[in-house]
């Protein structure tokens, strides 16, 4: 195992999907609101611990992507946690500029669904 | 095509993974706290939208889930949002009580890692 792996006390709990992935919500520190979705493999969460820099694995381009190295909207991480069954990340980040690469604050933004509890 | 289907526009948009499933994101509507990730098919989704109460597909008893039908801890719906990529679906509710199973008020409390940016 290399120096650069995630922590293998990390790695034993993470439960993937079969690509070997965790969802990971993205979700702005202080005012609360959530940004996007993106999915990471072992090692996007361990970049992401430990360079302080949101890194996700992009399914359609499949590859690692550093939010924001594009398009300067990079998310600087304020701190991560797993949850109870240990297969869903939560990011909380200081997002710089727009989540969206619609130019959308975040990528939930104009997706509102009607209700119709009758 | 039942009448108590998933809106057909909806359903056009929804890109589901292979299990026909997209993850849902609980956000309590209020105070922002991201509260868990459930997964949702599409008449899960219906349900979200049409009974006023937060229902989830559940992947390990492969059945419908209406979220606080055994435990009380309901969550009642106040907006549904499809994200940019309409692969995931953003439900922001009132939550009765704990989200978690564990009884923590969500399911990330007790899961934080460790940040070792150096």
């Amino acid at each position: 195992m290399s120096a650069n792996s995630l922590d293998p006390a990390v790695a034993a709990r993470l439960k993937r999907d079969p690509d070997g992935l965790v969802p990971a919500i993205a979700q702005q520190y202080d005012t609360g609101e959530v940004l996007m979705l993106g999915w990471m493999d072992d090692e996007a969460l361990h970049r992401t611990l430990t360079t302080g820099r949101a890194t996700y694995w992009s399914r359609s381009r499949q590859e690692y992507w550093v939010k924001g190295d594009t398009s300067g909207h990079v998310q600087h991480v304020k701190s991560v946690a797993l949850d109870c069954d240990a297969d869903t990340v939560l990011v909380k980040v200081d997002q710089v500029g727009a989540a969206c690469h619609t130019g959308d604050r975040t990528c939930f933004d104009a997706g509102e669904l009607r209700l119709d509890a009758s």
